[in-house]
C-alpha cells in the first residue's frame, strides 16, 4: 500500500570536507541537503510512497539550491514555503579509523524554518491529504514558536485521523544546560499524541526519568520501553543499539515492541562510508515495514538492512528501494552486477 | 619604510560555486577567508609592512579554518582572539558577460566578530604597537557595539601618534531602510578622526548629504571632495571610478586629492578574472605609496595596477609584490615570464 | 497566466570534457541530461509555468539518474515512462577561439525514447491537461513510429483545445542523405497543425523549396516567412539570426512574424560560455511572451535576452527567471550583486 | 622468452563515477578504455611481451580517444582499424561493504568491433607474425558475424603454428533466454581449437553439459576438468574460486590443470579497490607462467598474486611488472617504499 | 607523403597550476610530459607522419609515466632509452589579462637526457632510419657532452642523407651571463649543418651578432635573414613575429625565405587557452609544408593556422590534424560541429 | 610549559597522487610541503609550544609556496632564510592491501637547504633563543657542509643551556654503498651531544655496530638500548615497532628508556589512511611528554597515540591537538562528534 507521507523539519545544508582532510587543511567542500524530515520523506519516496516535507526555505540562492535538491530526492514541493533568510548549515569532517567524524553547526537558529512562525503553514489543509506525519526530537529543540507548530499540527493529523511518528532523536547540544528537565514535558505532549516511536532505553532513563535495576542494554530495553508503551499509549516503539569499531565498521541491532511483545534482529556488522542520516533509514525502514504490514521480526530486519545500507551510501539521504534491501537482508553479498 | 599595520574588522568565509555553475547547479565550492580587513593586511605585507588583524573567530572547526588561512596569508594573529560561535559567510555565484556576478550572505549578524565585546580586545596595547589602522564603513554598519569599539580604537591609535585610514564603504544592504540617514553621524565620527579616507562622489552625496550642480563624475568629485578633505580636516582622500562591460572587462581610474590638489590616473582596461576584493588592492595601493612617500601621481598609478592586478588572481585577498605591481604599470603585458 | 506545458521528446545524456581538453587528453566527464524537450519543459518552469515531459527512459541506472536530473530542473514526471534499454548521449568538446566545439552522438538510434510505441504513452489523457505542446524537428527525424506518435498527439491536442509549437530545427545528420527531401512532407503535415513555428528563411529554402531573389538573410526573411504564414495558417512565426566571432562571442537577432507584421530585435553581442540549447531559450522567450500576451516588440527583445544569458548558463537547460531576464535586457550590465 | 601476443575483442569505454556515489547522485565520471582482449594485451605488455590488439574503433573523437588510451597502455595498434561508428560502454558504480558495485551497459550492440565485417581484418597477416592469440567467451556471445570471424581467426593462427588462449568467460546477460543451450556448440568449436583454457567447473556444467556428484567446488572441478581436458584435446585449463566477503576483502584460490595433474594455490585473501579485470590478470599470469615455462605451482602463484594486485589497481586493466608481482607472492606486505 | 621523423631532445614534465591561481594558492598540479622534441614529434605524427622521439629517461616511477605519456601522443618509443635518475620540470603559473604567465624550473640540470653519454644512443643506426631530425637551441645551451651528441648525431644524419632542422630557440636563462657570445660557436656549426631553420632577426642580431639599420621588425628580417641563407647555406628559414595583447590574445605573423624569396602571412588575431609550445606547431606547419611540397604561401598559412589552433589547446603539444588546420585557414569559425 | 622549539632540516615538496592510482595513470597531484623538521615542529605548536624552522628555500614560487604552507602550518617563519634555487621533491603512489606505498625522490641533492652554506645562517641568535632544537638523520646524510652546519648548531644550543633531540632515522638510500660505515662516526657525534634521542634496536646494531644474542625485537631493544644510553650519556630513548598487515592497517607499540628503565605501550592496531609522517608524531609525543613532565608511561602511550592519530590524518605534517590525543589514548572510538 503506497500512503501519502510528510515530514515536519528543517532542511540543513551539508558542507563536507571531501575525502579525510580537515576543514583547516583543505580548500573544497561538497554540499548537498538533508535534515531527519529530509530524509525520512526521501526514503519513502524511494520505498514507494508519496513524499512530502512541510519546512520554510529562504528566497535566496541557498534556498533555491534547497528547493531543487529536493525536488531531485523525489520529495513533492507542495508545502515548502519560502521565506525568512537563511538555511540552517552544518560542516561534516569525515573520521577515520579511531578519529570521529566532526560536526560543526552554523547558522542554525536564525534559520527560515525556525523563525517561521505557523500561520505560514497550511496545517489544516496538509492534515486532510496525509496518512502518516513524521516529527523529531530535534525540531523540538528548536524554540517554542516550532513546538506550538509541531504539537498543533500533529493534533490536527490526528483528528483527520492519520497517524503520528515521533522519533526521540535527543541531542544534547541543542537543549543545553539541564536539558532533560526542560525537554521532558515537551516529549511527553508528543508521545501521548505518537503511534510509532523510535526510542531507547537511554531515552527513557534520561529525558522521561525513568528507573531500572538492568545493567545491559537490551535488559534494559525490555523493562523499560514496555512501560513507556503503556504509560502513553504507542503502538509501536522501536529504536537501535549501534556498536562502534575502530576499524571503520560498526554493528546495528535493531528492535521493535508492539502488541506487548519484542523483537530483535541479528546483531549485523558492516564497513561504513557515512554514518549520518543512517538512523533515519532505519525508522523508514520501520515506517514501511509497519505501512505494508510485514511480521514483526520482518519489519526490523528491514529496517536494520535499510540502515546497513545507508550506511554504504554517500549523503545523509537514504536512496536505497525495497528490492535493494530485500537484498541486503540476505547475509551474502555479491560479485559485481551486471 | 616598513610599517606595522593594524586592520580591524571581520573575517568572512568566502564559499564560492567553482567555474560558472549556479549554486543550484553545482555540488561543490571552494572556500576561503576573507574581508576588507583581511584584504588590506595581507595585501601590504606582500608589499613589505608588517601586516596584523584585529578580530574575533570561534574556537571551532571554521575557526581553526580560518586562523591557518589567515597564517598562510602572512598576517600576524597576535591580536586575533577566539570566541563567540559563529564566522559569516557569503556564497559567490561568478557571473559571466551580462550575467553578473552574486552574493548571498550568510550567517554574519551572529558572528563571533559582530558579538565580541570591546574588553575582549587589547585596544591599548594594540595602539602602542601599530602605526597605522584600517577601519572600514561594512564594520561600521554592524551594529552599536562594534561601532563603539572601532570609534574608541581609532581615538587611541591617534592619541599613540598613529595613524587612521578610513574607507567608506557603504553598503546599502548593511544599514537597511533609510540607511543614509542612520549612517551620517557615525561616518562622520570616524571621518574626523581619519588621516587617509577612501571615498568617491556618490559618499559625500549621499551620506553626507553634500550637493553639487555638476554632472559627470569626474566633475563632481572635482567639485566635492575638497569640500570634505576641508571639512574633516583629512589628509589624503583617494577613490575609482569603475567601468563595467559585458565583455568580461571593467575599467578604472584612480584619482587622489592630497594638499589641495588632484591627481588622476588614465583610464586603464583590463580582463576580470576576479572581482571581489580589487577595490582594498586598490586602498593597499594608496597606503603604500603614501607610506613610502611616492609621489601622488605614482602612488595612484600605483594603486590602480594594484587594482586591476587583483582582478586577476583568483580570491579576494591580492598578493602582488611591489615588483608584480611596478611591472603590470607598464603598459605592454609580456609574454610567458621564465 | 501560468500555464500547462508539455514537450514530447527525447532525453539525452550529455557527457562533457570539462575545462577545454580534447576526449583524447581529458580523462573525466561532467554529465547532465538535455534535449529540446528538456530545455523548453524547464525554461518554462522558470518562467512561471508548470512544464511537463513526455518522454520514454530506461528502467535502469542511467535511467533513475535521468528521472532524477529533470525532477531537479521542475520538471512534472507525470507523462515520463520507463522501459526500453538505452539513453541517446552525446559527448561534447568545448571549442575556444577559432576552434569549434565538437559534438560525437552515441547510442541513439536505439534509446528508450526512439524504440518506444505509440500506445505506452497516455496521449489522450495528456491532450486533456495541457494547453501547450511542443515538437521539434530533431524527433521528427527520428523513425517513422516517432514520427506517427508525434503527428497523432499533435491532432489530439488541437481537438482539445490546445496549441501547437513546432521548432524546425532541422539537422543534415538526422535525415541523411537527400534529407530535405525526406523531410519535407513530414514538415508540412507539421506547420499545418502548428500554431507558433521557430523556423528561419533557410528552413523556408531548403525544407520547403520556397525561392527568393533576396541574398540578405534579412531580406529573405521578410520575403518567405509571410508566405509559410499564409501557406500553413500558422499564427506566429519567429527564429534568430546568429554570428560567430573568433573571439569566443557570438551575436543574435530575433525576429517574430504575427498578424502580418514583422518585429526585429536590435542585434546582440556577447561573450559565449555554453552555446548549446541556447535556442531553446529563445524558443521559450517567445512561447512565455504568447502566454502573457506581451506586445511582439517585448516579446522578442525578451526572448533575445532569454538566448543570450543562456549562453552565459553551463549546460543545456536555461535556468533564467522572468526577472533575470527582464534584467539582462537592459543595456548595462551591473557589478556583483550583493 | 618475449613473445608476440594477440588479442581479438570489443574496446569498451568505462565510465565509472567517482568515490561510492550512484550514478544518479553525482555529475562527473572517469573514463577509460578496456575489454578483456585489451587487458592481456597490456597486461602481457607489462610482462615483457608484445602485445597487440586486434579490433574495430569509429572514426570520431571516441575512436581517437580510445586509440590514445591503448597506444598508452602501450599496447601495438598495427592491428586496430578504424570504422563503424559506435564504442561499447559501460557505467560503473561502485560498491561498498555490503551493497555490490554495479555495472550498466550502453551502446554495445552496435559497437564498431561488433558491426565489422572480416573481410576488413587482416586475419591472415596476423596469424603469420604472433604466437599466441586470445579469444574470450564475451565475444563469442555477441553475434554470429563475430563469431564467424573469431573461429576462422583461431583456425588461421592454428594453422601457423600459433597457440590459442581461450578464456570461456560466460555472461548470461549476453546470451540471454536458454543461453547455454545457444552457447554450447559455440564453445566447443573454441575448445577444439583451444591449447590453454580458463574455465572451472560451473563452466563444465552449466555451459557443456557435464554432471558431478561431488557437492564441493574444488572436488567438481577435480571430477570434471580432466574430461573436458580430454575430450577437446587441451593442454592446460585453468580457473579461480573466488569468495566474497561484506568487509570490503575478496580472496582467490587459483587452479592449473596440465599434463594430467592438479596445481591449486593457497586461497590468498586481499582487500579489493577495483574488482573488475583482474580475472584477466590471472589469465594473464598463466600464459606468462606457460611462456616463460614456469613450475605449475609457481605459474598458479603467480597468476594468482597478479590477479590479487590488480584488485589494488584502479581500472580494468592489469598495470603490473613481473617483479612486482614475485614481490606479491611473498605473504609479507612491506612498509612504503622508498 | 609520409616521412620518418626524428627529435632529439629532453622531456620535460609540466606541473601546471589548474585554473589561474598561483602556486602558493592552489594544493593540486596537472602533469603532463612535454619538450620542444616531444612537440614535434607528436605534431606531424598528427599530421601522417611517423614521429619517434630519441632522449633518456630514469627507470622510476616518473620515468615510466613519461614513456606512457609520449606513446599515447602516438610518439614510436623505438629510440628512447632508460637510464639516469631525472626528469628535468617545469611549473606553470597561467597568467591572465595583464598578467603574464609564470614559469618556475626544477630538476633540469641533473636530468637523465642531460647527464646522459652519447654512447647510450644508437645515433648509426637512426641515422639509417629516418629522413629528418629535429634540434633545437634548447638542447644546444644544456652542456658540452649534449651540444657534442647533438652535432655527432647531425653529422651522421647528414652522412645518409637525411635532413635536419634547427631551431634556433635562444633562451637567456639557459646560457647565463654574457649568453651571446658563449652560444654563437655552437649555434654556427648548426646553422652550417641544417636545411631548414627557425629563427627571427633578434637571433641574427644578438648570437649571430650581425647588424642592421632598420627598425621595423619586418624590415629586419628582409634585411637579415637573406645574409644567413646565404652565409650558412641554408634552404629554408622560418620564423614568427608575435603580437601580445591584455585581453588574453595574441597576434601572429608568419614568414618563410626560400630560393631566395620571402612569403609573408597575414597577421592573424586570436584568443589564447594556452600559449606553450604553440612555436613548435608553427615548426612543424613548415616541415610538414615542406615534405608536402605545397606552395610557400600555402606552406606559411598552414603553420600560421597550426600554430594559431595550437593557442586554443590544453597542454604544450600540439594535436591538431591536417585537416583540423585547412579548416582553421578560412577565416570563419562555425557553430558547434555536430 | 610552553617551549619554544626549533627543528633544522630540509623542506620537501610531496607530490602525491590523488586516490590509488599510479603516476603512469593520473594527471593531477595534491602538493604540500612537508619533512621531518617541518612535521615536528608544526606539531609542537598543536600542542601549545612555539614551533621554528631553520632551513633554506629559494626566492621563486616553489620557495614562496613553501613558505605560505609553513605559515599555515603555524610555523614560526623567523630562522627561514631564502636563496639558492632549488626545493627536494618527493612523488608518491598511495597503496592499497598487498601493494605498497611508494616514493620517488627528485631534485634533492641541488636543494636550497643541502646547498646552502652554515654562514647563512643566525646560528648564534637561534641557539640563544630557543629551548630545545631537533635533528634528524636524514639531514645527516646529505653532505659533508650540511653535517658541519648540524653539530655546530647542536653545539651552540648546548653552550646556551637548550637540549637536542636526534632522531636517528636512518635512511639506507641515503647514506649508499657501505653506508652504515660511513654513518657511524656522524651519529656517534650527534649521540654524544643529544639529551633525548629517537631509534631503536636496529639502528644500535646496523649504525652502531652493537651486537646482542637476542632474537626477539623487544629483547633486543632491551638489552641494546641501555648500553647506548650509558654509552653516550643519552637522558632518555624511545622508539617504537611497528607491525604491518596486509588489509590496510597497522599496529604500533613504542618504548621508552629513561632514568634506567623502561616502559613499554601495548600494542595498538589502527587502520592506515596517511603513514607517512607517523614516525614524526610519535616523537612530538615523546618530546611534549618530557617538556610537561609527564611519567614515562603517560608519554609513551600519549607518543603512541599521537602516533596512531597521525595515520588517520591526509599529509606527512601531524594536526592534532593535545585532547585530541588524550581523546585517542582511551580505548574505545567515539560516535560523529555533534
Amino acid at each position: 500500500m503506497s500512503e501519502n507521507i510528510l515530514a515536519f523539519g528543517e532542511v540543513m545544508m551539508r558542507l563536507q570536507v571531501p575525502g579525510h582532510e580537515l576543514l583547516q587543511q583543505a580548500s573544497t567542500l561538497n554540499y548537498s541537503f538533508s535534515g531527519t524530515g529530509v530524509n525520512i520523506s526521501s526514503a519513502l519516496t524511494r520505498l514507494g510512497h508519496k513524499g512530502y516535507l512541510m519546512t520554510t526555505l529562504p528566497n535566496n540562492a541557498i534556498g533555491d539550491a534547497s528547493v531543487s535538491y529536493l525536488q531531485k530526492l523525489g520529495i513533492h514541493s507542495t508545502f515548502i514555503r519560502r521565506g525568512g533568510e537563511n538555511v540552517g548549515m552544518y560542516f561534516l569532517e569525515n573520521g577515520f579509523g579511531m578519529r570521529s567524524s566532526r560536526v560543526t553547526y552554523a547558522n542554525r537558529k536564525e534559520s527560515s524554518f525556525n523563525t517561521a512562525t505557523g500561520e505560514m503553514y497550511n496545517f489544516a489543509e496538509a492534515a486532510k491529504q496525509i496518512g502518516i506525519v513524521h516529527f523529531c526530537g530535534i525540531t523540538l529543540a528548536m524554540n517554542d514558536s516550532v513546538r506550538v507548530q509541531m504539537k498543533s499540527f500533529a493534533k490536527a493529523v490526528k483528528e483527520n485521523g492519520g497517524k503520528v511518528v515521533f522519533d526521540c532523536n535527543y541531542r544534547p547540544l541543542n537543549w543545553g544546560e539541564n536539558g532533560y528537565g526542560k525537554a521532558k514535558p515537551h516529549y511527553e505532549e508528543m508521545l501521548y499524541m505518537a503511534d510509532i516511536v523510535m526510542m531507547n532505553e537511554k531515552d527513557a532513563m534520561h529525558i522521561l526519568g525513568m528507573n531500572t535495576v538492568k545493567e545491559q542494554r537490551v535488559e534494559q530495553v525490555k523493562d523499560l520501553i514496555p512501560a513507556v508503551a503503556k504509560k502513553y499509549d504507542i503502538d509501536v516503539i522501536a529504536g537501535t543499539h549501534r556498536y562502534i569499531n575502530g576499524d571503520n565498521s560498526h554493528a546495528l541491532q535493531g528492535f521493535m515492541y508492539k502488541n506487548q511483545a519484542f523483537t530483535f534482529s541479528e546483531i549485523k556488522r558492516f564497513a561504513v562510508l557515512d554514518r549520518i542520516g543512517a538512523g533515519d533509514a532505519y525508522t523508514s525502514g520501520i515506517i514501511h515495514g509497519e505501512l505494508k504490514r510485514f511480521e514483526p521480526a520482518k519489519t526490523v530486519d528491514f529496517a536494520v538492512a535499510a540502515g546497513m545500507l545507508a550506511h554504504s551510501i554517500v549523503g545523509d539521504t537514504p536512496v536505497s528501494t525495497e528490492s535493494d534491501i530485500f537484498r541486503a537482508m540476505t547475509d551474502s553479498v555479491g560479485d559485481v552486477e551486471r
